[in-house]
């Protein structure tokens, strides 16, 4: 662990009073903006998030908002998951790919209107994607970051915890799906969705000013809910197999190789930039894909950079996310292997920077 | 001051290992990199640059390749700058604009051939931009991120120990040039550059395996001349009036707006994109300019976010770096500042998070 020197340049998000109030230990860093990465421990954190309910500051989600005549023709150029039945009041998970079907984010795009979406980002500035391919292709759409920053509450009583504060209402809304809902007079985008596998909602805070109001409001009518201020929690992620674009998955990777080929339509996505270079990936298949490992022993190091896995003394992969995890025991893991040791219960070996460890490839995630 | 939590998605760089070894303290994260803030302490760090010799991690600077018959038109696509008269060899400082004239990045751009370029970047993924304008445009050209990490050797010795590990033909090198020089059979890009006011190179290390050894064997030959390891440091680059993106500019800011008008060349700059948008600006002039502002008071809290600046009750602009300066007293600091109070010895008021101290505008920067 090391110490995070601050600066302007690593923005603070509408949320950040309320983050250092809950005694926030540890941060990261994504899309130039603080996300916080441990409140009381990982493992404490973890507990709590499968039992309760967390407040997530994950306002570096930032919004690219595309608004014009072209803005749904933009968002199709930019992924090869067919939008043509996609209706406003829905989000679907998108990947974004270049000219040869490479990787470029992996976000959630949320349709508000035929001429209007908000693209909630991973890791990677799309935003400038977006603006040069529609700058080249003259679109007649904009392109730009709103002051817009989602606050996740995530966990088994996510449910009763925003009811609360926004209205019975909010429960009605299924997966992927938002509304409108109306936080002291401000009309505000409620997703159910967030980034794990308990259960909840992504408030898009539209007005930077009303951050810490809503906060506090959670926090209040979330007292005896046990509410706390969390994060996304790198054991949980993992077991329930959800991929981080820039740890799992890079511009190096094509969604296929990502297990995301259920994304990719590439035979009816007209119009995407990386459609022609995928329909060749899936004719053929990846030679790589994601895969779940679990990994033998007691402790981990840090999983700071990609561990090599190898099988008798050939690299046939590497994992990039990696955890010791108390419900499940052992590590759990995410990586990719080569198609010649991707079958379940192939047995490798993963070289971390404090030795080799046994491993072995899952043919499931550990959380449905 | 905070914890930073590390996964693979904060890369670390081919001489992470030197850092750590030589007992980095702080780190920063720029372009999804590990950036080391600070050594010893910011205070000895400085004292330590302005009188002998350090090797900077400035891997985090990563590189735009711009390679093809349109390379060229593509990198005056992105910059104001005139870049007709340009030779290999040469390197320009080139701020980079979107279509309304706004800062994207303000990199400093490598021609290596007529076909050829790096751009090597500040803290934003231009890559993107430039890979969605050459897409848009169906430009021939290829855009992508090579194995290239910089190392910066800053200093008043720099000459003396890059000559030792390159031989004393880096000497004759001019202020943005660069020239090819041999390590253990490399032939690397070696330029008379960096980002203090202290004299020094950056060596493109092109070949991550290369990274510890170059590292080893300037840390070995330095040895006498007391070489250390360091970063770009706070208080001396705001002394020197070097701006730092993202943090005294942001796409909301023009190049004018950030006294970077002599690098844009509006009447002549064919093709830039932005140039239209600039003609005007740079015609009517900017309405807020960067400006050196000093602080009065013996402490600072750290600078992590905007700080109002305030005449008579009203907002008058910024401040976005600061920070207390051990040679010159006081605090120094980069703002931005609207023309109503732009003048020297305007005095300002300056709302910190830990309250309002007093400032002055001044008519330059404390080094030249």
């Amino acid at each position: 662990m090391s110490v995070l020197a601050t600066s302007r340049r690593v923005r603070r998000t509408p949320f950040s009073d309320g983050v250092e109030a809950a005694g926030v230990t540890a941060y990261s860093v994504y899309n130039r903006m603080l996300l916080p990465a441990s409140f009381r421990s990982l493992e404490e954190d973890y507990h709590h998030l499968k039992e309760a309910v967390q407040l997530w500051d994950v306002a570096c989600e930032r919004q690219v908002e595309l608004r014009g005549p072209d803005a749904g023709r933009l968002m199709q150029m930019l992924t090869p998951r067919d939008l043509r039945g996609m209706l406003p009041g829905q989000c679907y998970y998108v990947p974004i790919v270049d000219e040869t079907g490479g990787m470029l984010n992996d976000p959630v795009a949320v349709k508000l209107a035929e001429d209007r979406w908000w693209i909630s980002i991973a890791d990677s500035d799309l935003l400038l994607w977006a603006k040069g391919v529609a700058q080249g292709f003259r679109l007649d759409v904009l392109v730009d970051e709103p002051d817009v920053s989602p606050l996740a509450i995530q966990g088994p009583r996510a449910d009763d915890l925003v009811a609360r504060v926004f209205g019975d209402g909010v429960r009605d809304l299924r997966f992927f799906r938002f509304g409108y809902f109306d936080f002291q007079g401000h009309y505000l985008v409620v997703a159910r969705s967030g980034y794990s596998k308990q259960g909840g909602f992504e408030i898009y805070v539209h007005d930077a000013d009303i951050g810490m109001p809503l906060w506090n409001a959670l926090m209040e009518a979330g007292r005896d809910l046990d509410v706390r201020a969390g994060c996304p929690n790198g054991i949980e992620r993992i077991e329930g197999g959800l991929l981080s674009y820039g740890n799992d998955m890079t511009l190096a990777n094509t969604p296929h190789e990502c297990g995301l080929g259920r994304f990719c339509d590439t035979l009816t996505a007209v119009g995407c930039i990386g459609r022609d270079a995928l329909l060749r990936v899936a004719r053929e298949g990846p030679v790589q894909q994601v895969r779940p490992i679990a990994i033998a022993g007691d402790t981990l190091p840090l999983c700071d950079r990609p561990w090599p896995l190898m099988a008798a003394g050939k690299r046939v992969g590497q994992v990039t996310s990696a955890a010791m995890s108390p419900d499940f025991g052992g590590g759990v893991a995410i990586g990719m292997v080569r198609m010649t040791h991707w079958e379940p219960d192939t047995e490798l070996q993963v070289m971390t920077q404090d030795g080799p460890r046994d491993a072995v490839v899952r043919d499931r995630f550990w959380i449905e």
